[in-house]
């Protein structure tokens, strides 16, 4: 068993859990930041640790293109050529090969498409992401999948959802490594028999985890919260199932809530290096005129590097003048904040108290603004 | 006493010694990393003190433009509100005045200038910049002196030279942080008798410190050499001598075998930006595509957070993919290379070795290409 639930919150279902994978136990639920490009942007490998990061995601469709699956390997694996000796997970590329790349042309093969670097034609099947993933040597993979844009028809979705079926067995048979989990993705858009009949095929094929895809792609939160409930009761307790590219804070809480167990998100690192922080008060513009002299931290309730040292006065200078210092120290405080958001829910259900964190979280979050 | 001799080397002259500040005591012969608008561009101060740095330069003009001397007085002086307590130098903004504002309109009370960053008109005086440097506080002031382009005629920078004594006196009589030591500029371009005309009006005034300005702006090695040797005999003994904008690290080794015990440059930062890095072999351009699959540091002898856990290849690959982590790793180890080297020139001079120090690092580093 790769994984086993600890505690369970009796009012909502939230579960704390232990993950054991080949570079160490991931306490969940927990929150993965995001390295798509073998780093996390803006982040060094220790200061990820500092804030509490157990596993990291990195991109396969982005790591195939450059440096390629084949450097990587040679450099001993993904973790070696990073260096960040934690849990990695990587994703299978279909997200990007239908969102990024140009040109594609889709069939029951695989997709043919042209890199969004270069322009150069390539081909991703099943069976290839599986052989890229073995050779970045993650510890969690995923299964090559279609991805439908929202809104998508009854019938396209549909359609997209048996492929990924089909496409999920073609991974399950290539996938060899024994040192790797092989996760199916749920798909099915916010139809719920749709995923209901995803989940049961994917279950079928007994995989050591289930992620769900196609959500929060331009959805409300209310036909996300929807599909979480639909698929809450139906995948399997003793497995864990990861919400895939969600992280907004009051996605993760309601998330739990329904049961998740790993969430991932560009938002924190994106947003840091535009400017935007998340803190107990609700979000930050760090360039708001407001802060010029405003020499208290990003957070006043924050323990982070940027919160311990800085003011908001400084960075906002930081900001205005450009410094790749902003950037860092907004990164850093974001993804410390979402670390510690989950850090904290996890804590809560195993004493007992989720629901009084959650609600006193979402209270104060989005209650208030910051800015004021 | 601010500054004493601990140490020279009976061949070169080259000095070791001690500069007491309101920070600290700062070992020289020193390099001293640049932090132009508040921060050392890419860098943290937890990595400056990690790579030894001892002290940091300001730049008054930059921020004098932006956020302001009264917003950093506000903060409580520069060292809090970039949260570096260790030293802080800063300079006059002449140089930049003169280098990088627009329609500047000269005259002996000062220099009216426009911003590079909006246009607006701005009057700089000696009293000005005595003034914003005490409001920044930093630990080493410089005197507001006018920097000559380089070629100039003789004529031209015998004025320029002459007002820059006139300034010289000014400031003086401005300054009164007792916490702050205010160092004079020598100028007088290439011209040796300028230069010392130039030195002797200084040090009748009788600074705790002198620098050497007007340097490394276009003119040969041998002229920046010659200006340094014929300066060397005539400088106090007993009081640090700074050669401004100089960390070339051939140029560091020549500067303190001719008695300079302070140097500043933006090249270790700036190289780092464009992916050029300083090894014990020479300089290596990181994205040279014979490092794509090297999987040895960036260099082997360095003992700097970059090369203790990172590849030539991925360091490559996070350049090609634009990001900030290689602007990073590259900013730090350049850093931590010059540090080191002046540090290790230090204790070559107290142990009486620095000819053979200097020999052997310049016989390496300039006789060999690290990029085969």
């Amino acid at each position: 068993m790769s994984f086993k639930v600890v505690a369970q919150c009796p009012v909502t279902g939230a579960r704390a859990g232990e993950l054991v994978t080949s570079h160490g136990v991931v306490r969940t639920p927990v929150f993965m930041p995001v390295g798509t490009q073998a780093t996390v942007k803006a982040m060094a490998p220790f200061e990820l640790k500092a804030i509490g990061a157990q596993i990291i995601l990195g991109n396969t469709y982005h790591l195939f293109l450059r440096p390629g699956e084949d450097l990587v390997e040679k450099a001993g694996g993904l973790h070696r050529f990073m260096n960040w000796d934690r849990p990695i997970l990587t994703d299978s590329g279909g997200f990007q090969v239908f969102s990024l790349a140009e040109l594609r042309t889709l069939s029951d093969d695989g997709v043919v498409f042209r890199s969004h670097l270069d322009g150069k034609r390539h081909l991703m099947t099943p069976e290839r992401a599986v052989a890229i993933q073995e050779k970045l040597g993650s510890d969690i993979a995923m299964c090559f999948d279609e991805c439908v844009k929202y809104p998508s028809s009854y019938e396209y979705s549909m359609e997209a959802m048996k492929r990924t079926i089909r496409w999920a067995r073609r991974c399950r048979e290539a996938h060899g490594r024994q040192d790797q989990l092989l996760f199916g993705i749920v798909q099915g858009s916010v139809f719920e028999d749709q995923r209901l009949m995803c989940a049961e095929a994917l279950m079928e094929m007994d995989f050591p985890g289930y992620s769900i895809g196609g959500l929060s792609v331009g959805e409300s939160h209310q036909e996300m919260y929807r599909i979480l409930d639909c698929l809450k009761g139906v995948l399997p307790q003793q497995k864990p199932r990861y919400l895939m590219g969600v992280g907004h804070p009051s996605n993760l809480m309601e998330g739990i809530s329904r049961g998740v167990d790993m969430f991932d998100c560009v938002l924190p690192t994106r947003n840091g290096r535009n400017g935007t922080v998340f803190t107990s008060r609700g979000k930050l513009n760090v360039k708001n005129l407001s802060l010029a002299e405003d020499f208290t931290p990003l957070d006043p309730e924050c323990s982070c590097y940027a919160c311990r040292n800085f003011s908001r006065a400084y960075i906002r200078h930081l900001y205005k003048a450009g410094e790749i210092l902003a950037m860092r120290l907004c990164t850093w405080h974001n993804l410390h904040f979402l670390v510690s958001l989950v850090e904290g829910a996890r804590r809560a259900i195993i004493e007992g108290t989720f629901p009084e964190y959650k609600e006193r979280f979402l209270r104060v979050f989005e209650g208030d603004s910051a800015d004021g």
